[in-house]
């Protein structure tokens, strides 16, 4: 697949990102299992030989997606996470700073396209497959360096200790990835705009006020 | 729809509940829309003509269903809050242990059926249609109560003044119906069993710390 790409002429590039595009809304719509190669081709006006010939088929063309994805977003908390000295995790005032920051990037890459968090959760939904060991290890490889950031301030006390960190951060990821899905309660509609500027204000200072009371990094009132 | 249900005989009764729960699984897996009316027969054994007598229809069915599935949730959810004084919302010892037994009571509900899970969420990704303003009322209803609880506490002093309750409590249902969905994170699989002993166990110690800690009800270490 990565012999494929280098050998792609720009038309190809071209046609290969459109292709990708189309079948990103559309899994993200349906899920992997209920988008056929029949449907992508039909929906980018290809045939279906065409659409195999640049992307290798449904399969090869859905992890090539989440590939792109995960990578997109493992570089932008990496961007965050390189830049912080190994000291950070005994200095609670640092490490709340750093997680304020992880926060805002995350939510501004979310908020972008909010088709990121529909097709990672219409996948959670579907049952567990030939693919789910490659989805683990994407999404292991954005998650893990800031588990272990936070299990070494664990570990020399910045953070409270009879924190689960694993529930921690699955549920934080449960609610940043709800929240981009469905949007605030109003309690008239159960739905709202989550690009909404004040919904999302709300929702960043509620993710802040999470962060730091959860982990203990909060002055007590 | 409530007169046929009053005319059904016993018979008719039981095909009706069959066909209601085949649906619901159907629904969970595929969502509202992705689910045929010729589907919903197949699966039962039966003609559309002869599901339709019984159910009215695909939409009537799949608002049977909500109907039935919000409607438990309410009654176990007002079977905690109905035994509550006018006293507890002062009272942050007894404001804990009576939002500790409601969280017990909604992760039994959920680990009995992981269907309800994984149909809500189905639902929550779907466009909003004619059948959201249903939903948002039937939703509403057994969200409200807990709401007006907390907001009373908070009115009073007992819990903490600059929480966000809305998004405070559709967090606290994310996280929740999350779990039930995918389960915790184990860094080998990024899914879980959530009805393991020991998952469950973290998982409920995690939420009651997440309901104390967010809401400033926890003795501060």
């Amino acid at each position: 697949m990565d012999m494929l790409s280098k050998r792609r002429t720009p038309i190809q590039a071209a046609s290969h990102e459109r292709i990708l595009r189309i079948a990103t809304r559309l899994f993200a719509e349906h899920g992997y299992h209920g988008v056929s190669a029949r449907e992508i081709a039909a929906a980018t006006g290809l045939n279906i030989a065409t659409v195999h010939y640049h992307t290798g088929g449904k399969r090869e063309l859905y992890m090539q997606i989440l590939r792109s994805l995960y990578q997109e977003e493992q570089a932008w908390v990496t961007g965050v996470l390189d830049h912080v000295g190994a000291d950070v995790v005994k200095d609670a005032q640092a490490l709340k700073s750093v997680l304020g920051e992880l926060l805002d990037t995350l939510i501004e890459l979310l908020q972008r396209d909010l088709t990121r968090p529909r097709l990672y959760m219409r996948r959670w939904l579907e049952e567990r497959d030939e693919l789910t060991p490659f989805e683990a290890e994407l999404s292991i490889a954005v998650y893990k360096p800031l588990y272990e950031l936070l299990a070494q301030a664990q570990q020399v006390g910045t953070i409270r200790a009879d924190l689960d960190l694993n529930v921690f951060l699955r549920s934080f990821y449960w609610m940043l990835y709800g929240y981009f899905v469905t949007g605030p309660v109003d309690w008239t509609a159960w739905w709202g705009d989550p690009n909404n500027r004040e919904n999302l204000q709300a929702f960043k200072a509620y993710l802040h006020m999470y962060l730091i009371t959860m982990l203990g990094l909060a002055p007590t009132a």
